[in-house]
């Protein structure tokens, strides 16, 4: 590994794309820095200044606020990585300064226990979130140390680290109710070597689903920690803020934290989806790392689970808002979708650990298909406000916030854009697997031989990709066939190359500057959900490459549930760059109902009603909700003969 | 005018048919005798009691506990009108003798503001329900005086009109929050013939809209009445119960209780929709009394606005659970449709009085049709258990209750069903209706020309109809061919009428004993919504008579919403006496979705989709919720070519 999650570390890729450097440029200038100003505004880093002056109470945010810093200081040294910036650096050892002051003599270090409850450090793993933050502690320690070689928060990461090593198994045997350090654990062993680290990553995984801590915390709910918080605090969902969760719930089961049976034993994907993303996340590092038979079976059923049963066509997951989470096979209600922005993100790092273990190009699809849609449509274009929330269809009144109670999803963004170059490529096996059609430069090793690879890119708008590669040996480069595909057609200096149906187009040899010219014919789609989903039945969804489209009143005369899309429409594809920043639209032939002849009726028969035609205005999914409110639906109605 | 409320009196009917009469006995027999329980059980004879005895506090039920009282007399008494029933007389008497006691010498009676708070009588109009009880207590009078001659409850409801006319308009400038005592008021002049009564009435419906009462009341929160309830003792609404409404809605405009314009301005069906109905009802009969062309118009908008723009296939009204009432125009959602069974019954109320006002057809269609489906459903098969919302569809968790904290359907459903006879025919205008097809006996006099008539009818399982008729004159009798009728045909001692498109046949003779003979064809029929019902889109419902129909899950294999139903759909009818007290079920020629080719794949090219034939089981709508829980749908997707 060069990186410590992945094969390309972000540091060998440069973005250079028409798409996504807007993206990734505006969430330098804009996201990073707003984010930045919010640590203040939230009184993230007030809690930091408090700890260290051995105050009590005052605590501002939600328990686990301290993440906030942390997801910050991650994206930002991400920034750092591609190059320097003194300015957000001087920011960011300033923040790293207050967590290692406030980090007390045995390594600990949660403002919120420090401040609130000092006396029931953990007592409530299940709900509050102290490894959860000491995860994104370590994350963030990895990526500073990355970036810059200085080890100021890698010190901090690795004395609290050791600290749970020492509480837990020994002192302690439980498990996080919210999954993070795992995942966390495995890069720190990356960037260390030291196994300890992966063997306690191994025990929170392998101790998950059989551990009696669950039991206990319910049977001491009067004593455990969490007084502080009720669920009232929370936007729109009972989250797990305060120790009534178990309450409510009745007879809690675990499965919230995907402790209702051990990981191995699992065959669905479960309980908060963000939380089951960076478990099985962790355990395909494991798998990595270790090998192990069992837990791959086990993550493949997942996987197969989620992709099969429980995804919207947008690559979101978890439908539900009350705990945010996965419900049963087929349930993926399109107005009420929860879809956060979060588990999204989640997805793509559990499927880029599964593409590096396996090669196998469906995942990467996935992460085209979740960068594309899922993901994206969670950031405004304005780079200031943020779904956490990821409906599929809106009556008008879902919108971008700036910030939120608790704010992960923004976070989280931030630090998905500015590691993007992560995701492109892959060096795993001994190949280079060429994954994401994103224009960039690569300077990588593979199996020792050195290479550099520019890629142009003309998707999602056009289908061509042009890839220059030089190389000081033989390499082997795989280039994805995109599921969405009509059509591929590959040259090398011109001359075209015969490849076949495979997922991935292999050329291998001494590269000397070749150029390699990609089309993928990317024909506008009108897709079906399975029968079982009731939300899409006699419905159907317009993608076009990888992206899903929607349909916005703004651009549409009629309710938009009068129009009805035939499975084998016509769709005319417009370029229009001066809308939503430049997006090609599709206009399908549709038909709507005629208003001719219902003159005071309500009712009539059915044979008497009659279809005109017309047009049905689409925009890509990802660009809802930066224009006028109103209705937005994916999923139209179909003749689904 | 024979009755205090329509041309035809409860006493001159008598019905005896295969369908109805199962109904009318199960509640004399079961629904009145449990409703009698119900006054003991809920305490609503102790809150009498206790204001006999000059107590204070210790009130039991909601703050107009007290309706549930006179309108278990009102049903009671209705079922003495038809026969005498020396035990039920018993009771009845027994709880007019406590209402005549708890009554004040100055003629009030209301246990709830005796008990709780006596010094803030007439203090807050707008939320409590002073003169909605004076107004059932008034309705209960009549009834009972009507049944029996007697005058013991008419006497207190005659001292309490007197009280209010005497503080209304003088002491007080103001209308009830929800409307009822109107129509009562106008009974009352019926039976009295004191014009106070009819003034009084025309009083609260043209200060509706235009007094200052709601902003003073607004204004003085903190000292008017309704301390003692808040909206959490409902079940599943917010209710009017405290004060708090006003705050809750922010600048509440009274359209709540259709108070947000006087009523001669109004032209859309708005706010919570019994009271809607009790007021349109009163409204009518102001102009039946003494015309009111303006008055009239404004009942013509109305009734055009809810039947073409606000009512459920079933007749059902109001669809929002919030304020159980109307919204906009076209929103109809199905899963969450309120279409509170009180507001049915109120219906059934107001289109009788516009069919005595006009003799038009429609009116007597839509009694037809509300109470085949939208009333009819409210009641379970054991006469025991109820509905106080109707939706259109359910996935399996909404049942009939007992009873209710808010027992108002229940006793209205009794006073329904008791005094059904009075909605079959019409004397109005000096010509016999023939409104309803339920086989019965009728006596009445025809403009003073004695006429009995005798209808026996297969509706609405068949399409024949017998009717023998006798005079003692010429009298015109007119039949009304249901708005379902495919084709009627109608024969006088066997020889066929020539009858035109009216929709009545008109058949003016003097009468000796002829056998008219009617068949009314019901041909199963598929109908559609207005394409701007947004919950309807691509979806159809089928008919049969004056019978919506509906699918259960109980009967179907495929999950309900894989059934498409053809615009043009074979419908198989077949008889079954076995099931849910015997009703014809229909069978109809669908499609659903082929399950192959799906492989795990949760989505696909529309184009490789495809579709199997099927056949989608239906009962009627009135009888789902009878037997094992599961999902039911009225609405189902359709191909709407």
């Amino acid at each position: 590994m060069t990186g410590a999650q992945y094969s390309v570390a972000i540091g060998e890729v440069e973005i250079d794309d028409e798409f996504w450097s807007p993206w990734v440029t505006r969430n330098r200038d804009v996201t990073i820095e707003y984010q930045y100003e919010q640590l203040e505004e939230s009184g993230t880093l007030e809690n930091f200044r408090r700890a260290i002056d051995g105050k009590e109470g005052g605590f501002q945010g939600m328990w686990f606020q301290d993440s906030d810093a942390y997801k910050w200081i991650e994206a930002a040294s991400y920034e750092l990585t591609k190059g320097d910036d003194p300015d957000l650096r001087e920011r960011v050892d300033e923040v790293i300064g207050l967590v290692a002051d406030a980090q007390e003599p045995d390594g600990y270090v949660n403002t919120y226990f420090q401040l609130v409850e000092p006396e029931k450090k953990w007592t409530n793993l299940h709900m509050l979130h102290e490894l959860y933050c000491a995860g994104h502690l370590i994350e963030a320690a990895v990526a500073h140390y990355e970036a810059t070689d200085e080890t100021t928060l890698l010190d901090v990461a690795v004395d609290f680290a050791d600290h749970v090593d020492d509480v837990f198994g020994d002192e302690i045997d439980g498990v996080p109710g919210h999954e993070e350090i795992e995942l966390a654990l495995v890069k720190l062993y990356r960037v260390t070597d030291e196994d300890r680290y992966l063997d306690l990553a191994q025990y929170f995984v392998d101790l998950r689903g059989h551990d009696d801590r669950l039991e206990w915390e319910l049977a001491h709910l009067s004593e455990i920690a969490g007084d502080e918080f009720s669920s009232d605090d929370w936007e729109g969902s009972i989250h797990d803020g305060s120790k009534t969760v178990f309450l409510e719930e009745g007879e809690y089961d675990g499965s919230y934290a995907q402790a209702h049976a051990p990981v191995r034993d699992q065959d669905a994907a479960d309980g908060h989806s963000v939380r089951a993303m960076y478990l099985y996340a962790a355990m395909t590092d494991l798998v990595a790392e270790r090998g192990d038979d069992e837990l791959r079976a086990a993550l493949d059923r997942l996987w197969e689970n989620m992709t099969t049963k429980q995804m919207y066509v947008t690559g979101g997951i978890g439908p539900e808002h009350e705990h945010e989470g996965f419900t049963e096979d087929y349930d993926l209600p399109n107005d009420t979708a929860y879809a956060e922005t979060c588990a999204a993100i989640g997805s793509v790092f559990w499927n880029q650990r599964l593409f590096e273990l396996t090669r196998e190009a469906k995942y990467a699809d996935l992460i085209e298909r979740t960068l594309y849609n899922g993901f994206l449509a969670g950031v405004g274009l304005d780079g200031k406000r943020f779904f956490y929330v990821n409906p599929l269809a809106s009556s008008g009144n879902h919108h971008r916030k700036g910030w939120f109670t608790c704010a992960c999803c923004p976070p989280n963004a931030a630090r998905l854009f500015a590691s993007l170059g992560q995701y492109l490529y892959s060096t795993s096996g001994g190949e280079l697997s060429v994954n994401q059609y994103i224009g960039s430069t690569l300077e990588t090793t593979v199996d020792g031989i050195d290479v550099t690879l520019d890629q142009s890119s003309a998707i999602p708008w056009d289908e061509g990709v042009s890839v220059v590669i030089e190389a000081n040996g033989t390499v082997p480069v795989n280039f994805r066939v995109p599921e969405w595909c009509a059509e591929a057609t590959v040259t090398i200096d011109g001359e075209p190359v015969d490849h076949g149906e495979s997922d991935y187009v292999r050329l291998e040899r001494a590269w000397d500057g070749e150029l390699v010219e990609l089309t993928f014919a990317q024909e506008p789609t009108v897709v079906a959900a399975h029968p079982d989903v009731e939300a899409d039945a006699g419905r159907v969804a317009v993608e076009r490459g990888p992206l899903v489209y929607t349909a916005e009143a703004v651009d549409n005369d009629r309710p938009l549930h009068q129009y009805r899309v035939p499975d084998d429409a016509d769709v005319k594809e417009t370029h229009d760059t001066a809308l939503l920043n430049g997006v090609t639209v599709l206009s399908v032939d549709v038909a709507v109902p005629s208003l001719d002849g219902w003159d005071g009726e309500l009712y009539r028969p059915a044979t008497e009603t009659d279809n005109e035609p017309s047009s049905l205005e689409l925009i890509p999914y990802y660009a809802w909700d930066n224009r006028e409110p109103g209705d937005m639906q994916v999923w139209h109605r179909s003749d689904n003969d």
